[in-house]
């Protein structure tokens, strides 16, 4: 519908095109990542290769298999589709029937096995698609795409066909998209639009319509890849070589779920470090969509706070609704690096000043007050009754002459200035046409961001349809919140770039000297005694109360002299959940007579309430500190990962907790706690000391480094509370839940 | 621009409308509202009547004071489109110029004295309005309206100005819309548009403009009030008349300030129980958004979360953005009441259902999962493999048929289907279309609401602009985020006016025999000791823990005997804060002995502290509840507010309080409470048991008629912590602050 308007690509330009492409860096293999000897200590790669997908994209051999071209078979719109695309891009076709003697004019085979030349990309259209991707194989074709659904996405059934699929193609050299994928990726890309362009990954097509349809309004795209059931290609593979295309500026994704969190995370973390924007969306934050999104693809949602979690610490700007998806790629395929993170709002009205100024500041922009000078040469143009602090109001007056470019240009100048927004919030001519056209040349000659929300709900104006989508220069947005969300994203992309360090690089590879002292601690299929799980986390460095277990009031009244009043005593054994609801902590014991009673108090409750001891735990006594939760759990994609939170009664009622996906750094530590809504509690607050958060952060870290290191023997680890004491005094854990997988 | 396409209303159907607008109910008044004896007892109205606007929107007589046909004179393009507006109603019009004989062909009068007739409505266009505002005034215009601007939005002197115009009008029958205010009121609109309206009130012109524009998508509009700076008329009285106008399905609101508080939740209550959808956006969620909105119009923007609240009660629907309150107010104004609250997403695509139906979820609404019967009754259409549980995916092809009209009928069949949401996330036309048709068929037959997101970027395809925007009984939205805003808006706004009861009609009249004790306690200009203070609460009927002040170690231990033992003691005197901090509590004391080292440590502290003491209170020790506060607070907009949240540490760190605008029932203080992110803590949580919420609510209701009575002589009143036991134990309020104005 589109692309038929705007002619078609010449083969010079392909060429150039071709050679460009080829500028990457980084290390690109033929067929699948190597899985090299470079895993962590958990097992799981620290390094994936870039599939390389020239020829998948830019083909020299198309084969249709199935191909049609009798009226009414749904195999002839598709072939007819594959053999435009293949003459654009300068491929042979080979359409591929038993049957038939040619297609469309194109004489056929009769079958894979007589295709005269390994093939770079085969599209299959049978419904059966088993054998004919075995004959692929063999016939050393580089790309097979398959089309048929009623794979994974059907149930147990299809997910063993599609199994079969992947071990078919496991076994050759050959890359296979699909199953249960379509030709968005053969589609009749613009190629008279300049600039960075988006590339798109789609686990839905139909979801991509709308970034695809961003070409009409004058944003270039460059691939698209519908990446199906992903049966062996996935989206982290496009990801991968997205981000080494020197034509991508962006890319945006519609994303259901994923095959494998560390591949996805290792093409995450390779677009981090090239600087390119990635922008999500993900679809799965409630059960429903969640549950939806799995019968769709027949993939993995995951937990949604840990894949959030996961996408933040890769820098993957995650948006909600298509709309946002479109804006925010958009403007961070084609804007340049900022030269400074102020915001201004510049308008004709007081009133959207005001609107706006108030919902960029919400949305966490910074508006600096612009200087007195910079005012004063401001209102050279503008009334000195108007407020030109920012946000610039100028009135409307100054817009329908030569001092608006004035006004644009010195705003513009203004070093604090990083990023200009100008809503024009109802188009009237006389003054709206001059302002959008001064805002598109000063865009051209300044390296800044400016930014345009266009307001009118109708959006036929020509000063919006002809100016503003004629610049490359201009970002436009059609709200002011998806301007203010995509503005966020910019700021925050380049800041994060900026200070990326992957923590791939510093990940453990061999196990620490405490892993084999904790190896002598694992119990499998049990859930440790107290004592025993806080003897694992002395293994990894983690400070624990002075503590004995003993056996007898007598015992308990010497370990308290040792350990120093006032002393806790907990009833300690396997399987003992809810201790202080069921009475089996006495704290604040201060004598030697109280030790006693509270040891015969324990027992007896023990013996009334049916729990098995293997004795009583004496502790020091620890108070004075923030109480918080540490914790590893298991996810379905991701493997281990640590969450901290706030302690005691909030965790349950407030859940105020952040997870991190291992590897992660110091830095990652300390985000997670900024991020707690709590935080001040670790601040001090009421003339409370500040708590020792290095202590706290190296907790974090260490019960990291335990949960690879144990990997899966480690099924579940919760130290609640970790009290964590003054600065300068560290932190201790005061219970330890721990059980160990079977 | 728009309307001069669609003609001009007849005679004839202006007759009609004028009378079908006399249909109103409850009293109308000409003038200023009817301030009766009907006060509430802390002196505030209870009750306003609806200025009659009619001569206003609708005059009979025209007067253009300052007009203009002089090439080049700002006044001649204003005068100019005031003769076409009066043209337009019917109005005869009277030019006023001292000089000129004739404006326009229209013979002037020289002043406002030589008017022929007193007139409905005198516009002032001249730079200094104040004498030509008295001689309207005294020449009985019914309603002037001023343009000039220099008033409050510009300091001190211009808000004297300002005053004086307002005594101008005080002192007569007239009322005046402005000052800086603009023709909005006059503009063409649209009177080709069917059904219910909306009505437009904005503080900016400029920011009205979008919804103006809403007239180009179909959406009719009756109405538009740009109040300005409120000199006299307010938002409140256009409020107020357009929820009685029978033609106003919605109205929408630009608010940067408020004028008064109660006039504005009578005006709100009086559309909350005629049913009547309020939609607004009010700026000054941030400190930046407050200044600039106060330096546009000179109004204040209030404390936030006290206009929140405050329109929460009233169930006025606050949204961010201009498209957000375009489309919200456009879907209110126009939908039927619905008959069910169950929401069904219906695509084309299975990753469009998913990604919708997640987003849904996430925004509370419910999404049930169709009958095995209706399941059954879509799989007639839909291949069985596809999911119709809801959302309901029919793969696409169904739609291209006589399935697809089927498809939609059975689903809005359906009794627990109140909405059903279609997302048309690309067009492709050879489905959409039908599709579309289908929809707006459907929509026609049925009283449900039927919601399409067009999700193309480019909005120029004929499906949307002729099929869709050509409906008024389909609602349609560009973004799936918009669209569910105003979903979740619909659903709220019936289920909210379902059960509204207006708070006017309970508010207490006359004072309870509490406020005579009160009175006596009170101590102008001082903060009350904290045993002062709690004998306030008592008046009340606020339980308070047994106690007694002291002034000897002797005394204490008597006193520690009739509290019975363990006893807290505190230092008590006016101007103590902070007593924790200082050492000036002693919890837990459980012996004569302790109760003699307490006095004597708490007195030493304080006389090392310098804190004047009025002797110690001797205080039962009450445990086992959750600590909550209740306080009281003065906003300068709505008078006093009450805040109840989560006490102790938790206030300062999660500022987790809710705020109630009196006056306001027992529905709305269990409002407040639900609203808590910590509200788990109440339920009971770890084993605890519930709180007693009953006596939680009665105490927040205490603390608002206390607040009402004691009005302006209580400054400030903090209780905290109040300990809520356990369900049927009471709370009890161990400390409190309060102070009294002078």
């Amino acid at each position: 519908m589109l692309g038929s308007t705007h002619g078609t690509l010449t083969t010079d330009s392909r060429r150039t095109r071709a050679i460009a492409c080829g500028e990457r860096s980084g290390p690109v293999v033929h067929g699948r990542p190597a899985q090299t000897g470079d895993l962590d200590v958990s097992g799981r790669p620290l390094h994936a290769g870039v599939p390389d997908l020239d020829r998948f994209f830019r083909p020299r051999s198309v084969a249709v298999i199935g191909a049609s071209d009798a009226e009414g078979r749904p195999n002839t719109g598709i072939t007819r589709q594959l053999a435009d695309w293949a003459e654009r891009v300068g491929a042979r076709l080979y359409p591929v029937h038993p049957s038939r003697p040619s297609v469309f004019g194109t004489p056929c085979s009769p079958s894979v096995a007589g295709l005269p030349e390994p093939v770079d990309l085969a599209v299959v259209l049978v419904g059966d698609p088993l054998p004919v991707v075995e004959e692929l194989a063999e016939a050393k074709a580089r790309f097979a795409v398959v089309f048929a659904s009623g794979f994974a996405e059907t149930g147990a059934e299809g997910e063993a066909a599609q199994r079969r699929l992947t071990a078919a193609v496991e076994r050759s050299g050959m890359r296979l998209l699909g199953p249960n994928t379509n030709l968005n990726a053969f589609e009749r890309f613009r190629d008279d639009l300049q600039g960075p362009a988006i590339a798109l990954i789609t686990q839905s097509g139909h979801q991509g319509r709308p970034v695809f349809a961003l070409q009409e309004l004058g944003i270039r795209l460059s691939h698209w890849a519908p990446t199906g059931n992903e049966a062996d290609l996935e989206t982290a593979d496009f990801l991968s070589y997205f981000a080494e295309q020197p034509e991508v500026g962006a890319i945006a994704c519609y994303l259901e779920g994923l095959k494998d969190g560390r591949s996805f995370l290792l093409a995450a973390d390779r677009a981090a470090r090239r600087g390119v924007p990635v922008v999500a969306v993900k679809v799965g934050r409630t059960e429903t969509g969640a549950r939806t999104a799995a019968s769709h693809t027949g993939k993995l949602t995951g937990a949604d706070a840990v894949v959030d979690a996961a996408l933040r610490q890769y820098g993957v700007i995650r948006v909600d609704g298509l709309d946002e998806l479109q804006d925010t790629a958009a403007l961070l395929a084609r804007a340049r690096p900022p030269r400074a993170d102020g915001v201004v709002v510049y308008s004709i009205s007081g009133g959207t000043g005001a609107h706006v100024a108030d919902l960029a500041t919400g949305a966490g922009l910074r508006l600096p007050v612009l200087s007195e000078a910079r005012q004063a040469e401001l209102h050279q143009w503008i009334p000195e009754y108007l407020s030109v602090a920012n946000p610039v109001d100028n009135g409307g007056h100054p817009v329908g002459d030569w001092r608006g470019r004035k006004i644009i240009d010195a705003i513009l100048d203004d070093p604090e200035v990083g990023v200009l927004v100008c809503p024009v919030t109802g188009p009237f001519p006389p003054l709206s046409d001059r302002l959008v056209r001064d805002l598109v040349a000063a865009a051209e000659q300044t390296d800044k961001l400016v930014c345009v929300v266009w307001g009118s709900p109708v959006g036929t104006e020509p000063a919006y349809r002809e100016v503003l989508l004629g610049s490359s220069r201009v970002a436009t947005f059609r709200t002011v919140g998806n301007c203010l969300t995509a503005v966020r994203a910019y700021l925050g992309h380049h800041r994060f770039t900026t200070g990326y360090h992957s923590p791939f690089d510093d990940a453990p590879r061999t196990p620490s000297p405490s892993y084999r002292k904790a190896q002598a601690l694992m119990r499998p299929g049990e859930q440790l005694s107290e004592h025993a799980a806080k003897q694992l986390l002395r293994a990894y460095g983690i400070r624990v109360p002075r503590e004995q277990l003993v056996t007898s009031a007598a015992a308990a009244v010497r370990a308290a002299g040792l350990v120093g009043y006032p002393v806790v005593m907990k009833a300690s054994g396997a399987r003992i959940a809810h201790k202080t609801e069921l009475g089996l902590v006495k704290i604040g014991l201060t004598s030697a007579s109280q030790v006693r009673d509270a040891y015969r108090e324990l027992t007896d409750i023990a013996r009334y309430e049916d729990v098995p001891l293997d004795g009583v735990l004496v502790c020091q006594m620890v108070e004075h500190g923030v109480e918080m939760v540490v914790g590893v759990t298991h996810d379905d994609l991701f493997g281990p990962t640590v969450t901290v939170g706030l302690g005691g009664v909030l965790v349950e009622v407030l859940r105020d907790t952040a997870v991190g996906v291992p590897p992660f750094g110091e830095e990652r530590a300390r985000d997670m706690l900024a991020g707690l809504r709590g935080r001040a509690l670790l601040d001090g607050v009421r003339g409370r000391p500040p708590a020792d958060l290095d202590a706290l952060v190296e907790v974090v870290l260490r019960v990291q480094r335990m949960a690879l290191e144990l990997g899966d023997q480690l099924a579940e680890l919760d130290i609640n509370p970790l009290m964590v004491l003054p600065q300068g005094q560290g932190a201790v854990a005061l219970d330890a839940l721990a059980v160990c997988s079977r």
